[in-house]
């Protein structure tokens, strides 16, 4: 059966939600689509791509608007949605500095690419230590902690008024 | 051979940065050590234990001093010069939220703990997307960046600002 980029990408995600990033692999994506690891490159180039277009299609339904409060927290909310949606997107981000949709659009509005970066390893990095703790309060390894929702949106307050200050 | 606690961090740290954290385990210390895992459990309670630990150790050169610029530059040379440094010390932050020396020594400083939590997330977050770049680039995935070190210092100038506004 032929399949498409979306299909591929479709089945990735299925992938990371049943086995997490940690033993995310191509051969297990091919496995899923019953096609041999070879066929998968027609698709993409390598696992990066992959996960690049994981990340996009992670954060498709965020839009980057005025009220960049608002767009931050979709932003985490979408990545929280997803297994281990935070540590995709901010290796994907990683690994193509400054060429991400999300990236681009955050820098055009804000005239600032540095401040977009900055905005954004802030909100990636609250959204992982978010998932990570809640991910690890769900077996029980650590306690709950209530505040970090509170406390992403203090660190919101914190970066979007630097960003004023510099603008 | 008896070893001390500190013995298991050291080995620990060497594992590391021969196997990445991918490949970082309590079975491949015991190994390096020469001894069974369980015999490890008399030293560290868990893995998660022993990545807090050396966290600290990685940080253990950082003091929290007037100058918060220099601590948080001190702090990324610190996690750069650790192969995978800047994961092991944000995921040991993550799941100890709060408890770790360098997070209460700024959260005192500050008098403000989301303010040196936001900071330290800015700062863990710039580390990875930065050795993550870095380790990518020397294996030729992608080009490398040379604009990564000045654009952490105008994250900063960012971050700092917003903490100076909200304070």
């Amino acid at each position: 059966m032929a399949h498409t980029r979306d299909d591929v990408v479709r089945t990735a995600l299925e992938v990371l939600d049943v086995a997490g990033l940690e033993f995310f692999s191509m051969r297990r994506v091919a496995g899923a689509l019953e096609v041999q690891p070879s066929a998968l490159y027609h698709h993409v180039a390598s696992k990066q791509e992959l996960l690049a277009l994981m990340a996009d299609s992670i954060l498709a339904e965020v839009g980057v608007g005025d009220d960049l409060r608002a767009t931050c927290r979709a932003m985490r909310e979408a990545m929280l949605s997803v297994r281990d949606g935070s540590d995709v997107v901010a290796t994907a981000s990683a690994f193509r500095l400054g060429v991400s949709g999300i990236e681009t659009d955050l820098a055009a509005r804000l005239g600032d690419r540095d401040a977009a970066r900055t905005l954004l390893l802030y909100v990636f990095g609250q959204a992982q230590a978010t998932q990570m703790h809640r991910q690890a309060a769900a077996v029980g390894i650590v306690a709950d902690d209530p505040g970090l929702d509170a406390s992403f949106e203090r660190g919101l307050d914190i970066v979007l008024a630097g960003i004023a200050s510099a603008s």
